[in-house]
């Protein structure tokens, strides 16, 4: 960005967070929560919010969004009074979900439809769908037929289909005009939709034939006709193809815009650079969140009441998981109360183990993603991680059975110390490239709670081999 | 992509891996490794290499470059030997860079810098820069002065800057011309770079003046002057901007492509969505592997030795945690020798501590990485985690004590089994908060290694805590 537009809108953002963040009375009297305000404190409120009603002015919704994201709860609510109903559709769309449910709690169902107006079908389609509050029913009465039609169509599809990322803002020819006539047609319309780099062919029963880059309307004499220039193999997508191989299909053939069609080539949207931008990155967010089991919905700004509830599952499983961690060691309290080192000593075997099986799911998991596992290569995969795991089970292994001999003067303790860390990075190592697949095989994410569930298996998993081990090799029977 | 599209691709996907993987003779045939081969077996070879053969001239360099990264290392050569020379550079582009290193390997210089020739100069000025072999000085002498100086000025710029993400290919047209003209200038050009939605406008010393949306163009009356039309506060971008700057205004304003200037506004290139999209990508992947502590360069199909030295680092780190975590419980060996049950109890403690550590290390690093902690809202965040800790510990604290006092019929260990996870919830949070701001401050990136160090943290601090209370509350002195 420009120095000039990167630093004018860090100097806002500066100033916004600033005053929400310090001027109290302010926000007070934002929310109707002021009481008794001397008559100095309400001339500089008045100031304030003039610079924040500027400020905002300025903003595009994208930026608002953002700093709304980073303002805790009650000056969030103070920023977004401030903000005008024909800018907060807009804004709403740009956030993250993780806000919706403070931005709309105080916002009446009529209010929230109205801020929505401006925005495209395919926009209020989602929005009314994952508010809070479900208002699909009031925004469908609202429309004409044809718009509903529209909007119906597009909600039958999953989340995760191509049918719900598509927008209808698609410009349609026919092949057998000139690129003269072409252009006349564009200029009648004065204006093209956003992120449009081709306009699309159909015939008269709305089949796709194919699609005209601008570039070649530009590039090619006025009177070429269409179909002498147009692409008649183009990228498309059906409505029901994931969006995520769309996704990845533009990434890929480098992308601008493709025409979505119905399963009988029947043109019916398209889907934009833009949609697959927003879509990877809230993809990638979700996989980083996945993996240590944080929920999809918490946000850094929650209430700690919203907190607590998104994480309570996942520390209940946590909790079972080291209560049977726990429950495999009283097994070997015998053991342990003739040899206290032991406790002291088999918290690094669990450690280790959990280490390395984080790091073999981690690349498991992306590998899958990539869709890079075939059965053809899978024991392939399963050898190597197995060799990586006994060589650095072997070596350090090695190191740390030597420093235990050393330092409690027994050389069986330091073997036992040995074999458990090979024997425990072997577990991981299968483990980690096991519990992917099987997940996968049964159909459900293999990024979700995978680290909780390795650790649990790495930590159960060498307190036993090591108490077991000890067991067998230095207590005498 | 059209069912037939898509279709077509995995068949041919599949066609390659089952032929490579099953087919051992074939793969030591292709590299040059075969001995012996029966008549029969060198006439199946041969089919199998015409189909091959066939398939690849088919694909996309970018699924080439996806089928290679899915193989083992003998396969892959195997493969890669197929790939055409004109065709390889491509490939090379859209590999991972995990895989260059066994592609490149049996490549001569020569044969490297003849893959690259068909490519656009900012690519070529990438690969020769981090291909293992650094062929920088070879290329350079091999080009005209024109393009050297080029490459030599994006090269000084780190792989982390706009310099480095940016081509070379733009259109500029002057501000006193007519559309007409410009449309005129384009036909002659015949072709427009990949990813063009605009064209720069330029005055005689190259300043950038505005952009001109190709839609523009087609809209506007060929009579109108450029200057009427033209955007003269478009969202450009410094050579040395953040890459990821300029990724997150992309999108953002939901940009294709935006001009790149040097400090004094001269137009030096663009930056397009493709580069975007690439570099987002990119950025996201590492950041899943750095909060666990792997490597960027390790890829599953590594050989067993590079992945042993990859992990070398991050396993020799986690050892000595752990050490250190097992000295503290060594402290406390006489007080474990009088209670065994500590022992038992004691991973518990550590374990929902390590949970909860990395599930705010997890959200502070998002937040970190979208700009949305201030100075100015630190405090709320703190609190905020405090909350949610306190609760949770108190909630499954005192359902773990109860149980504790229930299985040892000891009220006592109960009591400090409650108080231990509520104070080790605490050291979670409060660590989980600060590790990723003072690893900020310090300017590195919060985001590696913090999974292992609040690991190392939350382990050490929850054994001390546990043995610590158990020493003072259950030990008579």
């Amino acid at each position: 960005m420009s120095a000039s537009h990167s630093q004018r809108l860090s100097e806002i953002r500066h100033r916004i967070l600033t005053l929400l963040l310090n001027e109290h009375d302010l926000v007070d009297e934002l929310l109707d929560k002021a009481s008794h305000l001397s008559p100095e404190q309400q001339r500089e409120n008045v100031i304030h919010r003039e610079i924040l009603q500027q400020d905002i002015s300025q903003l595009h919704a994208a930026d608002l969004a953002d700093i709304l994201e980073a303002l805790p709860e009650e000056a969030r609510l103070a920023l977004w009074s401030l903000v005008p109903g024909e800018k907060r559709g807009r804004v709403l769309v740009e956030a993250s979900e993780t806000v919706w449910d403070s931005l709309t709690e105080e916002m009446s169902d009529r209010a929230i439809l109205q801020a929505m107006e401006p925005l495209d079908i395919d926009d209020q389609a989602w929005l009314v769908r994952y508010l809070p509050r479900d208002l699909t029913g009031r925004l469908l009465t609202s429309l004409e037929p044809n718009l509903r039609a529209r909007i119906l169509s597009v909600m039958q599809f999953d989340r995760d289909r191509v049918g719900r990322v598509m927008d209808f803002n698609i410009l349609t020819v026919r092949e057998d005009v000139t690129l003269a006539t072409v252009q006349r047609f564009l200029r009648k319309g004065k204006s093209m939709p956003d992120g449009t780099d081709k306009i699309f062919i159909t015939n008269e029963n709305n089949q796709l034939l194919g699609e005209l880059l601008l570039t070649d309307i530009l590039l090619n004499k006025p009177k070429t006709m269409v179909s002498d220039v147009m692409n008649s193999h183009p990228t498309t997508f059906q409505l029901d193809d994931k969006a995520e191989d769309a996704a990845s299909a533009f990434e890929r053939y480098n992308l601008i815009s493709a025409a979505v069609t119905d399963a009988q080539g029947k043109l019916i949207g398209r889907i934009t650079i833009e949609d697959v931008v927003d879509l990877v990155n809230k993809e990638n967010e979700s996989n980083i969140r996945k993996m240590g089991g944080i929920s999809q919905e918490e946000d850094v700004f929650a209430p700690v009441r919203k907190s607590v509830r998104n994480r309570w599952a996942w520390l209940a499983i946590n909790l079972c998981t080291a209560f049977i961690a726990s429950r495999v060691i009283g097994l070997f309290e015998n053991t342990i109360s003739q040899i206290v080192a032991l406790a002291t000593l088999m918290p690094i075997i669990a450690g280790i183990g959990g280490n390395t099986g984080n790091q073999t799911i981690t690349m498991i998991v992306r590998a899958l993603a990539l869709h890079q596992v075939e059965p053809g290569n899978f024991s392939f995969l399963f050898m190597r991680e197995l060799g990586v795991a006994l060589i650095n089970g072997l070596f350090w292994g090695a190191i740390m059975g030597g420093i235990t001999w050393l330092m409690y003067d027994n050389m069986a303790l330091g073997g036992v110390m040995m074999l458990a860390m090979v024997l425990n990075l072997l577990l991981a190592a299968i483990m980690g490239v096991m519990v992917p697949l099987v997940m996968t095989k049964m159909k459900r994410d293999p990024a979700v709670g995978s680290s909780v569930l390795i650790t649990a298996i790495t930590d159960t998993g060498g307190f036993f081999i090591f108490l077991g081990l000890a067991t067998i090799f230095l207590i005498p029977h």
